[in-house]
Order: C-alpha cells, then structure tokens, then sequence
C-alpha cells in the first residue's frame, strides 16, 4: 500500500507544492495549482496544515473558488468560507449548483448570505431560498433543480428537436422527467431508452411511471440506500402533492454514503466525522476532550469496583497483577459484537424480526469463546502463579464476561438507537464499561470470598 | 432512528415473512416473494438467519435467482452457491453481467465452475475469461464488457441511426467510446452531447478525448476515488497497449466505497469485512476467536508489567485500584487519534509531506488534553485517597501516556503501512498495548519510587 500513496499523482504535487511554499516560491506554487483540476485543488488544501492551506487558497485562480469549494468538505469548508470577503464569496459563488450554494449559504452570517441572495437574480434565488428552506440531511437538502421536463403527448423526434435547441443537457442527467401541465410528476424517460426509440413513437408509450419518486422529507440515508438498491444514476424528487421539486444524482449519493460509512468509523473511536486531519491543536484537543471526559467516568467506575475489593487486593499482589486480563477481554469480544450491530442497524438487516436471533447467537458466540479462552487463560495463570484456585476463578470470570459481552453488544446498540442515541457513539463506551465493571465484579468477588 | 427503520417497508415484508415462515405457511411466504425487486430479495436473504435463508432461496423464483445473487454480500453469496446443483446454477448465471459471473465462478470447485463455462457461447466464455485472468480487486476484475463503440469519422445522424437499430443500450451508459480500427480507444461521447449535436455533425469534432482511461491492473480504490473526484457515472479500461477491453459502472464502484468505508471499522474491532450479521455461531465464533487471541496477548503484556511491581502492589492496595485508569485513558486518546489517521490515509490525504506536522500536532493535542485531565484526575485522587505524593503521580502519567498516546497515533498506522500490514486491522491493537504498557510502566514505576 505504501508504494500506492507514493504513486499517487497528488501527493506527489503535494509534495513539490508543500517544498515551494516552505522556501517561499509563490510563483512556482501558483503554476502548480494552474496545473490542477479544481477537485485536485480541494483534495490538496484538505491534506495541508491550516496555515498553509489559507496561503494555497490565496494563490489559487479566484475564477476556481467557486467549484472547489463544492468539492471540500464540511469543516475544511467552513474555516475558508469564514475568512473570505463578501464580495469574494459573491463571486464565487456564482454557477454554484443550488445544493451547494445553500450548505455554503448556511454556515455564512446572517448578514453576509443576504448580501449574496440579494445579488442573485429572481429565479435563482427562489431556487436558492427553496433548498434553504429543506433540512440539510433531507432529499430536498441535497436536490438540484437543474433538470429537464417535457410532457406526455409528443413524439420523440420534438424532443430530439428540443434538446439540440436548448443545446445543453445538466450533468449527470441519465433521464427526461415527464410531467403534464400542472407540474404533476407522471413518468421519467432515460436517454438511453431516447435514443433507441423511432422518432415517430409518442414519449407516453416509451416513458416508465414514477411509481417510486423520493419525497422532498425523505431522510438522506435512505435516499443513499435507494440509490444503492436501484442502481440509480439520478432521481426526481417530489413534494407532498406530487409536484416535481427537483433531482438528486449519484455523485452526491456517494459522499452521503462514504460519510454514513465513515461515521460508525470515527464516531465508535469518539471523533467528529467531519473533523478535519489538519486542524490546529487547540480545535482537536477541546473536541476530543469531551470525550476523554466520558471516559474518565467509565474508569472511575471501574477503579470504584477494585476500590470495592481493597482489603482483597492488599492480601494478594497477584490478583490486581491479574486483574486487567478479564476486562480486556470482555471488552475487546463485547466490541466485535457492537461494530457488527451497529453495522447491521446502519444498512437496515436488524429489525425485531431477528434480535431475538441475535441475541441468541452472540450469546453462544461469547459461550464458545469464552470457554476456549478460560481454558487457555486458566492454564497460563496456573502456570504462571501455580495456584490453582485463582486458575479456576479467572476461567469462571472470563467465561461469565464474554457470555454478558455478547449479550450487552447486541442489547446496548439496539436499545440506544431506541433512545434516538447513536449506537455508533455511545455503544463502544457503554459497552466498556459493562465488562470492565462486571469482570471486575466476578474476578474480585471470587477472589475475594474463595482467597481473601 | 428507531422509527427509521421501522418505516422502512423491507423491515415490515421482513416481520410477515418470518411470522409465515415460522408458522410454516409456505405459500404466502412464496407470495410474498414474488411481489419483491430481486434487490429486496437480496436484503431479505442477508438480514435472515442462515436457516430461514436457505429455505427463503427454494421459494424464491429461479429465474430470478441470477439477479438475486448480483446483489448478495461476499459471504452470503457463498452460502447460497455453495448448496446449489451445478444445473440451477448453469441456469442461474445466464444474463448474469461478466464482472458477477466471473465472481461466482471464482468460488466455485473447478469442475462445477469449468461445467458452466462450457455451456456458454463462445464470445460469452472468451469475455468471461478474460474477466477471470484479472485479480478480483483490480479495474480488470471489476469491469463489465457491454459498452458500444463508434468510429470517430461518422456523422451524430448515424450514430442515431445504429442506435435505434441496436435497439438497446447497456444498463448505465452515459457516454459511446469511440474506437479505431485497431480498437485502440481514441475518445468518448457523452449521450448528452449526441442528444445536443446537429445530425451532419463528424463525432470527431464533439468527442472529448481519452486522456484519462482506465487501465486493467488499477487498484480497485484508486478507480473508486477517481470515480469520486471526478463525478463519473461510467469509465472505459484499456489494457497496456491503450486497446478498449471494458467499462466500470458507478454501481460497482459504490459497492467498493462502502466495501473500503466499512473496512477500516469492521477491521478495527477485529472483524471481517464481509462477516455474514446472521452466520451460525460456531463459524463467527472460530473467525473472531483469532482476535481474541491476539488480545490476550496484549492483556498479558500488561499483567506482566504489573507483575514486575508486584511488591509495590503488595505494599498498597490504593495503587492496584487507581493502576486502570491511566492505560484507559490513554487507549481512548490514542485510538481517536488511530481512527484520524486511518481515515487520512484511505483517503490519500497523509503522505511524507506532512507526516511531520500531524506528529507535532497530535503530539500537541496530547499536551493539551493530558494536562487537563491530569489536573482533574490528579485533584480527584487526592481528595479520595487523601494522598499527595499518588496524586502527584498518577498527573504524572496521565500526561506522560496522552502525549505517547498522541505520538503513537500517528506512527503505529503509518509505519504499519510502510510494512503493507493494513493499519485498520492492526492499529488499534497495537496502539492499546503500547499505551497500556507505558502507562502501567510510569504509573508503578514512579509509585515504586516515591511510595514503596
């Protein structure tokens, strides 16, 4: 894999880039960027430290602010959108897709987006306030309205005719939307089906029906995973009267998706989704202390438990040598079973047709395992400690906490998600916590009523 | 979100499917099926138990077993194929796109899998083949050979002309590849533009030209972030000579971005990418015990750290009780910054470049967050335990292991790069024990110093 980044084009302008500005060659660095496609560009400014990013954004064609933005990500995004001039950000804005325009628009002062609508003209900033007026994780959030209707009762050759008239199609239009004269939604012909279709034949009788248009309140998870079942390319979006509001295509499906998937990722290790790799010190420590924080609790309640047990750990040193393994365990078995809940829940497979199943199988899972590791650990501790007893009360407490660990790794993400709490966020510390606390309980309780 | 999924309809057919099934009304569960997308089917197959499953797939129609198998997951797919007869199978794969064949075909036993091949047509088998040659997690192994070419020296009308003629154009096609009369790719159009162009237009003259193709042996992820950066719907791969060989679709390519996404945190909890949610016990329980494995191992190089103070433990129960907190809390420090780093290298955005700036950085956000939580720690053991000197102490790894943590981070992933040992499956572990080691080494080490 190594050889694979090195390989990659960007890092290595990213390299020459990084050596340029290092030893002051603006110009150099100003040709570099020349050079670059503008998603090229916001890949770039994403890999760079804050300060140098600010420099390469300067240097950058003013003419290309507008689609790298689109291509940044969200918090990238808003630290170049809050240093930028108004009129600047007038400028670059223009030409946005509607989608863009309004998540840019949004994280602007009130002061400074009115600025921007008001110099945009009529149509476009109805376009504009329309999408603001969506939730940002809504299918009309994510909609463009760049799209091409045509009615029913035409042959195919008018369209022809149309379409070489109006001389431009939108990217990533893979269809026609049909609508009649109220704006109504009734079918969708692809270009593909266009262009196979004799000139003669009537759009009615080649058109597909919109049987399942999104709504514009659909949630954009389940727009993404629509998407994905459908092999969809692009979509119409409807509001609640059936009324063509707008389309979603693929390419910003993808990044929904990527972030879905990314989320459960950075959110199982306590860590925005969007937090950016490059951020200066001082944002990243005050984000992540928050979760440091949660986690304080969790080992005082553990070290509350050993506290609990005091009297047993000052009779024997080896139990609190020992006393880490049955936690450690539970923990790292009970995690196995959340990432795969929580994986379960995000793509839609757990449901209350199949917990009980769940339930059942992971509970079996921790009892095989927990035996194959009760034995192997008993062996070394009585090996190790040569006390045989204190063997026997680690097997029993590894069993017992990888039987609850898989019990606990099914429940607590599903019983958070029940609670409107991200399974992806709180599962792994509350799991934790549970088998740190109960195999602490078991192995100290034991020890303390069959050695102390 | 718990209404989320309810909402979603597949979870309600789900219910009534295994309520019919339990209750053995087969007939209504064949019913039921019937009213289904073959990509329902599939997300049905995949969130039932694998008894329902099989059962499931006998009452399912066989025609559209083929389609069904399309959409299944790695492992749930060879579930199924591995208990079908090679006739049904012969049957199922027809019209199966080349990409998925050659998929199913890889595992299968030889002979069944040679028995399909023959029972093809020539060109089919010759495509199929090809496909086979290609390693599965290359632009070869991926790619589907159903795309049209045009010459570059005809007229937009012609090309009309064939089209209506063919009469059917490949599932997402978005652009014709316009070939020579070596097949050497020269360039391609999108339909978009043969919609927009005049009928005495040369494609010649409105082809974009081939400046970016694909070729066979790229890595599956770096075709996915091309396909990401550069918002394609389809691409043409070439082999070595620039010769046309095939086409990616963006619906593979979404299929490997949340395949990649959910590598890394299925990795990090030790868990195989393609673990079946619904497998029997036994086989998850024999995957996941590996891990486990490497973890007691990780445990035990705690304990005997801990062994190595055992005097010290001997002499004061208080520091057994208080020794979990400092290796905790610098496991969960270290693994965001794990989680950071993993994220920025599947994305491309580490390199040499600014390796030496995310240490700084991460090493800062350590200082930052150990410092406070030091103070914290430290106040909150002192007026527990009343004792100054273990107050002193345990601030004292607290932040030694925040800033090793923060270090750790950044070099434990990269450096398992640099050795091709994927940093997702590998990181977190060795993050944990680094930090549970020098957290316990710090903490006991400066107790039996001061305290012993």
């Amino acid at each position: 894999m190594a050889e694979i980044v090195d390989q990659d084009p960007t890092q290595q302008i990213l390299q020459q880039v990084s050596k340029a500005l290092e030893s002051g060659r603006f110009v150099h660095v100003r040709r570099l960027l020349q050079s670059m496609e503008p998603e090229d560009v916001a890949h770039l400014l994403e890999a760079s430290p804050v300060r140098s990013r600010d420099t390469l954004w300067q240097l950058t064609d003013p003419e290309l602010h507008g689609e790298i933005l689109e291509e940044l990500s969200e918090d990238v995004k808003d630290g170049i959108v809050a240093q930028m001039a108004p009129e600047s950000l007038v400028a670059a804005t223009e030409g946005m897709d509607t989608d863009d325009l309004a998540y840019v628009l949004r994280s602007l002062p009130q002061n400074v987006s009115r600025s921007v609508l008001d110099q945009m003209d009529a149509q476009d900033r109805q376009r504009v306030q329309a999408a603001l007026s969506y939730p940002e994780d809504t299918a009309g959030g994510i909609m463009n309205t760049d799209f091409i209707t045509i009615r029913a009762d035409v042959d195919a050759d008018v369209v022809l005719r149309y379409l070489r008239m109006r001389g431009e199609i939108p990217e990533a239009t893979d269809a026609l939307y049909v609508v009649d004269e109220n704006n109504f939604l009734i079918g969708e012909i692809a270009l593909t089906t266009l262009l196979t279709t004799q000139p003669d034949v009537q759009i009615s009788e080649v058109m597909t029906d919109a049987d399942e248009a999104i709504t514009v309140t659909m949630d954009d998870g389940e727009v993404a995973s629509l998407f994905e079942r459908r092999d969809w390319v692009s979509a119409p979006v409807v509001d609640e009267n059936n009324h063509l509001v707008g389309r979603i295509t693929i390419d910003d499906v993808v990044d929904i998706i990527r972030e879905d998937a990314e989320h459960s990722m950075m959110s199982m290790a306590g860590l925005d989704d969007d937090e950016d790799t490059f951020a200066p010190a001082v944002k990243s420590a005050r984000r992540r202390s928050i979760w440091l924080g949660v986690n304080v609790l969790a080992a005082l309640a553990a070290a509350s438990v050993s506290n609990m047990f005091e009297g047993t750990l000052d009779k024997m040193a080896a139990i609190a040598v020992l006393m880490t393994i049955v936690p450690s365990m539970g923990g790292v078995a009970g995690n196995q079973t959340v990432a795969l809940v929580i994986r379960g829940l995000a793509v839609g497979h757990i449901g209350q047709s199949n917990t009980r199943f769940l339930l059942a199988k992971e509970a079996a899972v921790g009892l095989m395992n927990g035996l194959l590791w009760a034995l192997i650990i008993g062996s070394v501790v009585y090996f190790w400690k040569g006390n045989l007893v204190l063997a026997l009360i680690i097997s029993t407490a590894m069993l017992t906490n990888l039987i609850i660990a898989g019990i606990a790794g099914v429940a607590i993400p599903i019983f958070l998600k029940k609670l409107n709490i991200d399974p992806a966020l709180a599962g792994g510390m509350a799991l934790t916590t549970v088998t740190d606390v109960i195999g602490l309980m078991v192995f100290l309780g034991l020890a303390t009523i069959f050695l102390a």
